[in-house]
């Protein structure tokens, strides 16, 4: 692993802005390591929904310089015995809940090394049993920034917990059927059907049919601007998969659906 | 143009704080330019409201140190043909869509050089239709932190696109018509009418009337606490444009108007 | 004090991510002192809610390196009288209004030092009557952290003004009267009663009784996952503070509760 200098650590939690939960966690880091730069991917993970937070951990990691430390803080079993894992993989740590926030980013890069986190000897001095990102995750994090051995943290385990993602199904090549799996700040609908997914059924763009609940969209679009304002589009989005839009508007109010709604390609 | 180091790199978006987005353009940044300090102005302008992100740049860019790199990406158009282009002022560097977001902007500070952004080695790899802002933006702006020379980026070009700013109407020197162009989260209602344009009423402050909707302010006050509770009150707001304000409460809510309502004084 | 190198400013306000007023702060006290690490504990305090920006700041300041400066701005005063201060304590300073924001604070860190902030040097050249945080607060910051002495910036006071914190009454050492403080972004409940005052009634903590509105809550949890998901339970949260919650699930919609509301124990 090729080191970043002066190192990072990003944080995702569904801690939110409203409370100083994340400023805390940056003080503890700061405390330890002066020098390491800490940066926000999202806070704003929808509470305790590990789906989500797995998703968004997924869209960014990639683009962080190797050596980076990744936290993410989705741990509706904190305080009870969910374990708290480092896992490094050939271009970055992550220090999470072994709850299967990682189900998406294992599939890109596999783990090389999982360690049980449980040496007390980096977390706080006191372990309160509702904010570990404070108490545990924080200093981890921050320790391993400057360094510290991995097998020094806690004992090397074989295998992640992983989330039941939501497969596509293929129906004999005529059709696929997938599901939202995250909703944007701009209401766009981000499916888990890939263009892998939809090369497989041998259809040309131009004809394919997208059915989201009682509507339908016909064709591929290339951007935002290749429909007049306010009609609906599919595209495939910034992260690969295919995702349905309103231009200039809004999908998700649009075709009132949510995430986890099923959606059809043929 | 004096430079600042650490060199500071600025982002104001419509992005908001639920995705990663912004999380995202900041580790491309962080990639190309580990030393680089990003500082967020601002990611919740309201969804492709190109004059939102004007007026929040306005207000915040010249607080800056000379040298900063801003970036600021309110980007209706993305994917399809509009330009994105690097401004250049005596003191900064913008780099943003051509749509009009520099509009107040270069009311005060006249562009030197503008750059119609092409040349893609300074890229991500992979352009994406939908996310400019990592695949473009973020990495354009950490090479210019490394001091790249502008002409590097592409080809010099002579107008910025412009918006329409609603412009103060005067009547007789008796009366000004001016809109709302801001409403912040205090619910302070910011007006394009400066001090410039009262002068020009030679009508002293105690007498001033400010008629909104159906509801009427007669005087300036200094500041929000000069009335009483509950009590509406105009003044010159921390930008220097007219601002309509309750003591303790809230404006937008008190006098039901928003965005572009009109306002008159007299 | 010993210092913490590079040197920390802490915001906490309530300005909002809405708008710009956060990121202009930044570009202010980065103009001053470029190398200066900023950290925000939180911007979305209630506004002008002066009780819950001194619960945060106190949930957080200790979290922080000795020597950071807290600059902390929730301020309906600001632009008439009130007093700007800045307190030393033995490990921090503040930055503030005086208007009680340290109230929970100097219960723990007694303040050694406070001076009237009215130095104008150290403040930017014009100063609004309304965004002192730009004007005041923010290079005032920036100077302490280049290590000015604080004498430069005023004289000194010996009093600050505190808050009326609501103070849990004892009856009898049979029941506890006490009050919701702080509604987090879970909808945990935290009270201003802790283990202090409950060790106080001499009751095994199997047999406690809590009372919120019409609802009870038998014994204290260790955990969020003590009880069934759904279900409330009372535990100490990580700030110390007796805290309601529900097990996956939201208290403040479970007891129609809100800050200030009754909670007693017995």
């Amino acid at each position: 692993m090729s080191k970043c200098r002066p190192c990072v650590i990003t944080l995702l939690t569904d801690f939110g802005y409203q409370d100083a939960y994340v400023g805390i966690i940056k003080g503890v880091i700061t405390g330890i390591n002066p020098v390491v730069k800490i940066i926000d991917i999202c806070h704003n993970v929808s509470p305790q929904n590990i789906l989500n937070g797995a998703y968004l951990l997924y869209t960014s990691y990639k683009y962080f310089p190797a050596g980076t430390i990744h936290v993410a803080i989705v741990d509706p079993g904190v305080g009870s015995k969910r374990d708290i894992v480092c896992v490094k993989t050939r271009n970055y740590l992550f220090v999470v809940p072994n709850n299967g926030i990682l189900s998406f980013v294992v599939k890109e890069e596999k783990p090389e090394y999982i360690i049980r986190i449980t040496n007390n000897k980096y977390f706080l001095p006191s372990i309160s049993n509702t904010f570990h990102g404070r108490d545990i995750f924080a200093p981890v994090a921050a320790y391993l920034s400057l360094e510290i051995k991995l097998r020094q943290l806690g004992k090397k385990i074989n295998q992640l917990e992983l989330l039941d993602i939501l497969a596509v199904k293929a129906k004999n090549n005529e059709q696929l059927e997938g599901n939202i799996i995250y909703v944007d700040r701009f209401g766009n609908l981000i499916t888990n059907i890939t263009k892998q997914h939809i090369k497989s059924l041998e259809i040309n763009y131009k004809y394919l049919k997208i059915l989201i609940g009682k509507k339908k969209i016909v064709g591929m679009s290339k951007n935002y601007a290749d429909v007049n304002k306010g009609k609906p589009l599919a595209l495939f989005g910034s992260t690969g998969f295919l995702e349905i839009s309103i231009s200039h508007g809004n999908a998700q109010k649009y075709f009132k659906v949510n995430t986890s709604s099923r959606i059809y390609v043929r």
